[in-house]
């Protein structure tokens, strides 16, 4: 049995018995001398070697995504008798990290620090004795009121942490309910939520029913000493009212991993909006435990088990 | 009874049956009306204060401070029946959270980030697809190894959040054992640790013992890789050493909330080193549940409980 390997893949592999592993290209198209491929792992896949695999891989059993999102895998033309798997959960840790790198560092205002750093000024008005929560500013996640819109794997790996400092959280989604603990909303509800809320964390995946929902009557409803962090897909964000709420002090801050587009050309206005924090898709890009999800469904192919993380490609 | 309150403190207090606060400006001297005073807050108190309280302040019971630290008071020269009381735990949870802003913003590479939005350039190499551990580089804290040089009130704080996003933490203190449920060791166990060791974070107090003992010989013992972050007090650290291993690449990057001098002069050198984050003494400066302690302890000069925090004064 073959499992195709992109070379994107880090990861040391532990293949099941009877299994052995070739490494491909990850941007070319899949050699000829590998159309006979049982599996598939597909990390980061250029457009061309994706429909050459969904072309040419004909007796292919499983795509292996390593992503969250599988939507051009699903579109790409598999046979019907390929299972699709995702990614889901690979990132949940990663995504975690960043998202609290990004907003600490508007909280605690290292931006304006490193300003100061660099015309070596101490800035004691960064520092010293203050107010723990003045009435204009979110200085600390203590007390906080966090707000998670898309409250799936990665936000229920969130929100524990952001608990553990002292946040109070609730989620967004489509179904409400308490979900691992917290208070989930649905989006009919979010408009209630959002005056009191100190922190804004968008983690939604991008569908046709989220694009640009953050947009400006989103920051205005939100107080003025709100912050907004977006580690979910570029364009559920309203970019240019974003702007203007972050020009005209709607909000007090905001952090993006994710732009539209990626990359961000240099002429976006983005780019010079002011208590803005941009990184380029730095949060994820690991999946973590890609090794274990691999060995459990290749086993799964086998009769060992179920296969995890399984697509519905008749519900896509 | 009468309490003195510095102008600094916002707390709103609640305080026991029979005790009335009075404001006082906590830069000036007490005024004569209130040499009276039964108890007295401290927090961040001028020289010229403190002076004026320790030797006005003649039927004073309880000098409360709101800092870890209270070297200052009790060099004052308070009259022997006062009992003095320091502010340790209230800074926990905010020095806990700063310190995690500066290591997650060393890790995610965060100072880079923000160079490049400068430019309005994507910078794709400090995202996208990349390694989750190479050699050169700590790039999360999953699965770091974290050591916490002073492992006290604050450390005991921080360690469990460290722990929850993956890190292995050991404690280095003077007393070495199991402490919080962490390895802690004694100095002379920490070149066994250092080289192993992804993040080096100081949490010490300013003693004779702790001045400078962060040196070359520290700095050399890291992996190249290493991180180090300085919370606890400036003179604990060898800043030329620092610079220097920051120059040569012996370590990968530092913060540093605390330097030597405050506030570091425009022309010192620590300014323009590499890799280096600084923050203007940033991380607490808000005490956190004071009410609760001043409110427990007033009530304990009434007899009522015991006093929390109570220094020894002849052991000091
Ligand atoms: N920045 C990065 O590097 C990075 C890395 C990995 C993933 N991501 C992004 O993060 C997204 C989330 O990942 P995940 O693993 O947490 O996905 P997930 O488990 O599928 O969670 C998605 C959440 O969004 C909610 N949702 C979907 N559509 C919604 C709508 N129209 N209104 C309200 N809520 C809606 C879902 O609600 P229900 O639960 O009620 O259905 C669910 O709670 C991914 O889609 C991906 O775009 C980014
Ligand atoms: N940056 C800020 O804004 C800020 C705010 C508050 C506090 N601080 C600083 O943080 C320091 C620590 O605060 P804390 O509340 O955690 O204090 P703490 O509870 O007294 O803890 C101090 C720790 O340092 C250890 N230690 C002392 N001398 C040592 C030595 N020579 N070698 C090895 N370990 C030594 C102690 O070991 P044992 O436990 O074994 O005795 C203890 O674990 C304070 O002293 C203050 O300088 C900074």
């Amino acid at each position: 049995m073959k499992l195709l390997l992109p070379d994107t893949v880090s990861a040391r592999l532990h293949l099941p018995e009877g299994w052995e592993s070739v490494v491909v290209d990850g941007a070319a198209e899949i050699p000829r001398e590998h159309w006979d491929a049982d599996a598939l792992v597909a990390w980061g896949p250029s457009p061309r070697h994706l429909q050459s695999a969904a072309q040419n891989l004909r007796q292919v059993q499983l795509v292996q995504s390593l992503s969250s999102g599988v939507e051009a895998i699903v579109a790409a033309g598999f046979r019907p008798e390929a299972v699709i798997a995702s990614g889901a959960g690979l990132h949940n840790r990663t995504v975690t990290e960043h998202t609290l790198a990004l907003l600490l560092a508007l909280v605690r205002r290292l931006p304006a620090a490193l300003e100061h750093q660099r015309r070596h000024d101490w800035s004691s008005e960064l520092g010293g004795i203050h107010e723990l929560h003045p009435a204009d500013r979110v200085t600390t996640l203590l007390d906080a009121r966090v707000l998670i819109w898309g409250f799936g794997s990665i936000a229920q790996t969130l929100a524990p942490v952001l608990a553990a400092l002292g946040a109070t959280v609730t989620g967004v989604a489509t179904h409400p309910g308490e979900r691992a603990g917290f208070r989930v909303i649905d989006v009919g509800h979010l408009h209630d939520e959002l005056p009191t809320t100190d922190v804004l964390i968008s983690i939604l995946p991008a569908t046709a029913a989220t694009r640009g929902v953050v947009g400006s009557n989103v920051f205005d409803a939100l107080p003025a000493r709100g912050l907004f962090v977006n580690v979910g897909r570029g364009d559920v964000v309203d970019q240019p009212a974003l702007i203007t709420a972050l020009r005209t002090g709607a909000i007090s801050g905001a952090a993006l991993d994710v732009t539209t587009p990626e990359p961000l050309p240099a002429a976006d206005p983005l780019w010079e909006a002011p208590h803005l924090i941009i990184t380029p898709h730095a949060a994820g890009g690991r999946p973590v435990g890609a090794e274990l999800l691999i060995d459990r469904n290749l086993r799964a192919l086998g009769g060992d088990g179920t296969i995890g993380n399984r697509i519905d490609r008749a519900a896509s």
